[in-house]
């Protein structure tokens, strides 16, 4: 497996041969999945058009129409649901706890496949704006009831070779048998090498903040923002039948 | 990578050495992360009272108890939180886009790090009820607000080899362009190959159905549980902060 992955946002012209691109979501059934229900769908979008109409979700960002292929990883209870329907079975599953069962295996899918594109050679992009605007998305995908999308990738052949990107040293994320918080002076040992790097200086720089954190809290991710698409993102929960 | 995985629930004697796990960890920090912010934690658990204490929140399966170790994969906003308040930002991650941006982060994490164990050759169970009993798990990990537990894996040396659990095939979860719902002719024809193995209709006969599907609604993820268990995932949320 590559462990020197980074995210790939330029793609070549060449395509993304169909028997490479079914070969490897077909591996990626492997993953392990609730009760084998295998809740999720993915929707594959190749033509012009539908990526012009899925753009507008992503914020325009120009990978998702300029990747030769689109992937929208789709939390799934609505197949299952009609095999049980059509087996005299009593199916329950518009619920939250179904919602996140679902997410859940359509995440590891979607990473599973990931790991082998990016093992194949292939250069992707996860697409975070997934859930920030889910409303545009099922209405684009036509997604029914119980399906509902967690994760967009933009997928082709590599056309840059970006540095690779920084991480918190693994002390940051890991706690032996229980939790511990961390103390002003954690947050300095583990924050600080990020911060002082030259690219997160000339990213402050470039944004008019005084600390690396503001960027994310103040512009980028604001609270406003989240509160709002939380909103949003609940509603369009209960619309497609995981909430009441 | 190795795509012919299976769930390894029995384990060797043999320990996973330190030096291997924190390797392992530390490669799938390269796993992609929203803003590079990596929203989440892993708590390990070796020691022999706190998997007894896990136990339960795991309905007593005995892999949680018989690994040697477990690791309860979270999503975090709690450590970006208090290094956005000690860097003078204004974090507003109470909130349910939040939860679910660092619940995708740590599942992401969590499967790129199920995909380098099995290919070091490490057998693992992923475990679903980690978000049946989340306050249980919460409280015997001593999460603070804006943690939230989401994946659970047990993990050591493989003493089984099980056979292959069975998938359906890659044209059941894969749309192309718009999602297209299934006819009953549909479900027949992806479900019955499944249906049809000796060992689901051995599974059929021991659980007394009349159909595989039903097993499922009827017997092991009821319409009734999954509804109380949402109600009380829904009120770990709240408590946690992540939901209003």
């Amino acid at each position: 497996m590559k462990t020197e992955r980074r995210t790939i946002r330029k793609y070549s012209s060449k395509a993304v041969e169909p028997q490479l691109l079914d070969q490897l979501l077909s591996e990626a059934l492997r993953t392990q999945t609730m009760g084998n229900l295998q809740l999720y769908s993915v929707v594959v979008t190749k033509d012009e058009e539908m990526k012009k109409r899925l753009a507008p979700a992503h914020f325009n960002q120009s990978m998702v129409t300029n990747a030769p292929v689109v992937l929208t990883f789709c939390a799934d209870y609505n197949r299952t649901t009609e095999w049980c329907n059509l087996r005299k079975g009593n199916p329950g599953y518009n619920n939250f706890l179904s919602f996140l069962n679902a997410a859940t295996d359509a995440l590891l899918y979607c990473q599973t496949f990931c790991d082998l594109a990016e093992e194949a050679g292939l250069g992707l992009c996860f697409l975070g704006t997934t859930i920030y605007n889910a409303q545009q998305i099922v209405d684009t995908l036509q997604l029914p009831k119980l399906v509902m999308p967690v994760a967009t990738i933009t997928l082709g052949w590599p056309d840059e070779q970006p540095a690779l990107t920084d991480r918190l040293p693994l002390q940051a994320v890991v706690h032996e048998e229980t939790y511990h918080d961390y103390s002003a002076n954690d947050i300095d040992r583990l924050y600080s090498p990020k911060e002082a790097l030259p690219e997160n200086q000339e990213f402050v720089r470039i944004n008019h903040t005084e600390t690396l954190a503001q960027i994310f809290s103040d512009i980028r991710y604001t609270k406003k923002d989240c509160e709002c698409m939380s909103e949003s993102l609940i509603a369009t929960l209960k619309q497609q039948g995981f909430l009441k």
